[in-house]
């Protein structure tokens, strides 16, 4: 019992370790043997739990896949608006990507775009799915245009997040992150809210 | 003569090449010796155009500063709306990134984010101060809200444009990067054209 929970802890020491080096490195520039040294793991044991670098990313994308699913439940049983969802998700996005380095690595790892691998691709539709649903609910209720295509502005905040998330990492090392989702909101906001809903903008921005 | 313009084809073919090596495999997995392969240089006549990899990116980074000057020099004399030239550029950066391997290169690279290496990062910059520029003539002019910060507004476009052309890369190759540049415009144009001035929308729509 006690071999299992050391096992499983030098598992989540690597995973992060692997984590750190691709933010750094990115998964070509990263090596096994530096990821072991960081996680302070042995070969026997780094083999052990992942004989290939690519294993490695998937298991990175997997832990962010479920923060990301976690991220999504605690918003299922909200009373908000599904617009001060919508908003409140992509805030909480972001500080995940500024505080987990495990999910800013699998962000980091969807943005180098690997060649024709299957397994790192899907990041941005795993985003952009729910997104739609949640702007389809806020179209419903009224507080965003009936003109609004879910599906196309979910798979441009996705893409817009993803930018910002860049362009912050390299100026700020995700400083700015949160101030400029703010930006994105008070530019988009007042051309997706319908119209006499412009009352709601001010609490919108303060959520994010 | 001769020889001269046979050194200045040769370095023209090592950049090409490196701008596809930086797509494929990204900076850290890019090898000096497969871009000498690609290009069909000698080693000896490699190292004599480029003693490192970093020298190899920073011309890529340089030849992409000059395919963005003749983009802005080709709007500077234009008699078309600040907000036309807005839309324009972007088009023709989008259309820049599709066409030319070595501009969509100098992206990637801006995008892999380097550790520490100040000479990568000046992209982003590169391209907000121009903007800015066009959007605060576009305010002058009428088209844009008068509440919109030239600043904010500028650097948002950079980081939009930056995640669709990244989205749009991993899911299609660039394929659909007009399109999506578009609809980043049917999203944002209602928030941001001054009021009194919506008629103005669908002509920069077509232009997008």
């Amino acid at each position: 019992m006690a071999q299992q929970a050391r096992a499983v802890a030098t598992r989540n020491a690597i995973v992060a370790a692997a984590a750190a080096e691709f933010i750094e490195h990115g998964f070509a520039g990263a090596s096994i043997a530096d990821i072991a040294v960081r996680a302070g793991a042995t070969k026997g044991s780094m083999y052990f739990h992942f004989k290939s670098k690519d294993l490695l990313a998937q298991a990175v994308i997997e832990r962010q896949r479920e923060l990301n699913d976690e991220l999504q439940e605690r918003f299922a049983s909200s009373d908000l608006s599904a617009l001060a969802i919508l908003v409140s998700m992509v805030r909480a996005l972001g500080e995940l990507m500024r505080d987990d380095v495990v999910a800013l690595a699998a962000m980091r790892l969807a943005v180098e775009v690997p060649d024709d691998d299957e397994d790192r691709g899907p990041t941005y539709d795993a985003w952009a799915g729910p997104t739609s649903a949640v702007i389809s609910h806020a179209v419903a209720q009224g507080d965003l245009r009936d003109t609004i295509d879910p599906d196309t502005l979910s798979r441009f905040l996705v893409a817009a997040f993803t930018g910002i998330q860049t362009a912050s990492f390299a100026s700020s090392r995700l400083e700015d992150l949160l101030d400029r989702l703010r930006e994105m909101w008070t530019l988009l906001l007042p051309g997706i809210v319908a119209p006499g809903r412009e009352h709601v903008i001010p609490d919108m921005l303060q959520r994010a």
